[in-house]
């Protein structure tokens, strides 16, 4: 079973591209700390990856620049592959956080260096201007990339703040690319966030 | 919890959106045939639709006719939205396919109502070129949505085809777009259907 019996092609790029193709596949065994809307169980990185892909057809119209669609949509479905290999890093776990830089980079090197080269750099650079979150694209990305687990929380009574005793200004500062980038969106945001406060699901 | 204690924003369009977003995560209890590689159980709609868009991001250079990669990666993550209330057809399954149209019609209508016109319009028009097959951009969709699970089965010891019995005509139907639309893949999938026929994981 699995990528010990691959057969090949002898068309040594197109075994590369399979063979990577198979390797993301474990995507789905990544799990985040958020919880699937139903209750149900966490969700993993393919999923999320998938919905951010969606929302990101969807919530263009709110940006205060305009973005490319398209190329949102690619980062969205290609920017969390590093964590086939560097884990999904808690959004509030501090201690977590402070070497998750180079731990991606690490990552990043090993998967990307499965494709072929040029394809490699390709899906890299997407992934490295997601991260960087300066272009209009990579905002509107990484927008869509915080609004979805916050809309999972509103719906499922704060699941990951209660889980992990986050406070109010933790979660302002995740969304501030929110309220910097898409304002209209972000008052939703933020009535959310008083009413976490409310329901005690937040930390004031 | 869910969707009944949704905060609404007052703007309209905006409470559309958040709802689709919502609504659509259902994409993640919809269950396919398909194993994931590591085998540990059956993949589903969202994780699928994620797979196969990063794989059109890197097949491309295998199609026939030139093809828009943005495009085509849109219409991965949208393409099976409407099982949302029309279920998973099995691909094999030819009594459950007498009806998939209608159902899927009726599910489209369902759905994309619940997005703001232009919106819904949009989207489902993506999912009607996608279904169509005859532009290159739904082609090149369709070869990946139907090279992945072969992918699968071929890493998963035909796990859907010894299940449901599957022979090879079937599969060289199923296949057939690839062979018309990317021949330099097909010759990979017919290694493998010989090798799945020797294995007895297809009937001849």
């Amino acid at each position: 079973m699995a990528i010990e019996n691959f057969l090949e092609s002898k068309n040594i790029r197109l075994d590369q591209q399979l063979h990577f193709t198979a390797e993301i596949d474990k995507m789905t065994s990544i799990l985040r700390r958020t919880m699937l809307i139903d209750g149900s169980r966490r969700e993993n990185d393919a999923e999320h990856s998938w919905h951010i892909a969606v929302m990101a057809l969807i919530f263009a119209e709110y940006t205060v620049e305009p973005v490319d669609i398209a190329r949102a949509v690619k980062m969205c479905v290609v920017h969390d592959l590093i964590e086939i290999y560097a884990g999904d890093t808690f959004a509030y776990d501090v201690a977590g956080n402070q070497y998750k830089a180079e731990r991606e980079s690490a990552s990043a090197d090993k998967l990307f260096a499965q494709l072929p080269k040029e394809q490699g750099t390709e899906i890299r650079l997407l992934w490295e201007e997601f991260d960087a979150m300066q272009t209009p694209d990579a905002k509107y990305a990484a927008c869509m990339d915080r609004l979805q687990p916050f809309l999972h929380n509103t719906l499922t009574e704060g699941h990951t703040w209660v889980e992990s005793g986050t406070c109010r200004s933790s979660v302002e500062k995740r969304m501030a690319i929110i309220k910097d980038f898409m304002p209209e969106v972000y008052k939703w945001v933020e009535k959310n966030i008083d009413n976490a406060i409310e329901k005690g699901w937040l930390k004031a």
